[in-house]
């Protein structure tokens, strides 16, 4: 990493280190750039190292949700990176959308996505701000709690 | 609103008047603008001001739901205004992304979806066909029966 | 069909025949182009000219959900072609959005959907390399078992 990048050290200064960027598992790419939009796929929550299972309503609270969104966020800063070489060539944070693994009942799909849009707004700052859309989902790959996907605009 | 509008005028000869826009309760923004192309957040359906709550196959009928995406529909439109200042700068509605709140039963969220489709026609023409999606979701933020979100290419 | 396509020539080696590309049902559009970015709307699973049914964890196993996926993968290329009129335009495969009908308990929707993510790369190579996500909805329109949208970038 870039350490004289103004975004890594602000990820210093919140505490966050970034983990080694996912691969795929298959025929696709974690990210893919057309022009200056930066196209991530939907990163699973994980939990050292292994998929974080779990169901809103059902076997996870609210506060957990929201800790996997955000740790779902930190993965996907992690992908950029790695994509980029260098975070300060976000210019922009366009869309964010947010798959909830939840139960028929559960409504606070919004509440669970906060941990990512926060986390987002912490690291960028007003560059972090995106559209979004959060809802609940019948299930996700592996059990996972949360998936998240993102749309970046960069610079060269 | 800009009454010389020639959508502002389309508006009103269809009798819609547009609600004040909604604003985000976090870290997020209602639209967000990448060059000529702006990303509006998912938006969940409302009735008279509050979350208008069913799901469907279960507590609310396919009429209803139909309503309640023409109702989103409208409030798109309203954040777009919100944004635009002039709807007329609409160049084209690219894509409407369409979540209907349904049962694992219920195979009619086209038919629901169709609210919003035909709304945006309505007031946009030609330049209101859009690509869409339309699934069931689990369940969606506050208990709300319909969210959309849409992305829209804009002029200066 | 341009027979010197190489595209084309490559659906011909892999014995893969464009169906007739679907027309849409309502006020929408099947592929929305704007600047050099194609939207394809969702297409469901289509078995026979007639919607492939099924709900993944229930009444469908992983291996014929992955034929489906292949098979609306097929689906999209056909109403790519009809868009463009030569698939040799196609300069890369952004995203793919996998939708499948599952129970709340089935967690192999990303296998299911790796029958589109193998069938675009077969047939485009390395441009048909794309960022996706996969994950389980309460159901399909028409009670179909996958949806999958795309993203596709073209030349002139």
């Amino acid at each position: 990493m870039n350490t004289h990048s103004k975004i890594s050290q602000q990820l210093q200064k919140l505490g966050i280190e970034l983990p080694i960027a996912g691969a795929p598992a298959a025929a696709y790419v974690m990210a893919n750039q057309i022009d200056h939009i930066v196209y991530l796929s939907g990163h699973i929550a994980k939990q050292n190292g292994a998929v974080w299972i779990g169901k809103l309503g059902q076997n996870m609270s609210t506060t957990n949700g929201r800790l996997a969104a955000r740790s779902v966020a930190i993965d996907l800063i992690a992908s950029l990176q790695s994509h980029l070489g260098n975070l300060d060539r976000v210019k922009k944070i366009i869309k964010v959308t947010s798959l909830v693994n939840s139960t028929a009942e559960y409504t606070e799909h919004h509440l669970v996505t906060n941990g990512c849009s926060e986390l987002l707004v912490e690291v960028f700052g007003d560059l972090g701000k995106h559209a979004r859309s959060a809802f609940g989902v019948a299930q996700l790959p592996l059990g996972a709690c949360v998936e998240i996907e993102m749309i970046v605009e960069v610079s060269d």
